[in-house]
């Protein structure tokens, strides 16, 4: 069975997480969300941009790489400068490109460039990239993938996104039933 | 400041309510996420059909159709059957329909007929039509507004029903606004 990861810090963009999330584990994938800041407790929950709580697996310490095929970021600015500033995240990020895959929508290639394991093509939230500030922008494409990096472009992208993720781990039936189940005829 | 109340129960189709609440607020709308099963706890987490748990704000014994212009309820059979069967949301559902707006996706019109509240035109996930067994069903639109009950189809047009949420209770700017921001380019 495929396993993602995703982590999630406070100011993600809730639907962004939410589509991938739920897209992935409709494709049979074992999703695990890690939240990253330690004051958390018991609960767990994390709290997005527009104030959606959602409740964390795990936390990101007690995550290891060998345990996921793939570790994908949403967006939110918020949500990503946290991501990006994070030692773990970034050490994870180097090994996920080294060895699986990456994948990063919207604000959150910027994380990528931090960790230096972003691609030469990509995507991200128009705008995003002047912050990103790195050649291999394009506007044309919902999802790109360079090698084994993947990157989307935002909110409106993110189910077509949790699509192609589903196709490459899973494969295109996977992703064909499940495409048709959301109704995602626009993916 | 146009309001809305979201009634969530355990087994909600996890990216249809996130989608809601993110592209009304994101509108401008202030939207409540009410639970229902008084036995959640202090932490107030709603488990959705995917495994995906969202925290709530309040609890539905603690809401006044007052307070709220319009009342709306995300999909997914187990949170739909849920609801479905607890006299306060039916009686709520009522109250909504007579005076303000009332709105379902995917298997939730199911609780709106359940209510005696669904419209002579609706719309709501294909296949669902058959339990919900009335006349009506419009399968070529994904947001369907007959006087003040309005319905959509599925997970891929929650963004959309948000938008025409937005329109409706904020006005056509603010839904523009937020189409361009979310990148809705397909509602």
């Amino acid at each position: 069975m495929a396993s993602v990861l995703i982590p999630l810090a406070e100011g993600f963009e809730e639907v962004e997480a939410v589509a991938l999330v739920d897209v992935m584990r409709r494709g049979g994938i074992d999703v695990r969300i890690a939240y990253i800041d330690e004051s958390l407790g018991h609960g767990k929950v994390v709290i997005g941009a527009h104030g959606i709580g959602i409740k964390a697996d795990t936390s990101i310490k007690n995550v290891i790489s060998e345990d996921f095929d793939m570790m994908v970021l949403p967006g939110g600015w918020g949500g990503t400068y946290a991501l990006a500033e994070n030692s773990r995240v970034l050490e994870l990020l180097k090994e996920f490109k080294e060895e699986k895959v990456v994948g990063a929508m919207c604000a959150a290639p910027y994380a990528l460039k931090k960790a230096g394991v972003l691609g030469n093509h990509y995507t991200c939230y128009p705008g995003a990239q002047e912050e990103i500030d790195q050649p291999g922008y394009r506007d044309d494409m919902k999802v790109v993938t360079d090698g084994n990096v993947m990157t989307s472009q935002g909110p409106g992208t993110a189910v077509c996104f949790g699509l192609a993720i589903v196709e490459r781990l899973v494969g295109k039936e996977s992703m064909q039933t499940v495409k048709e189940a959301m109704l995602l005829d626009y993916c």
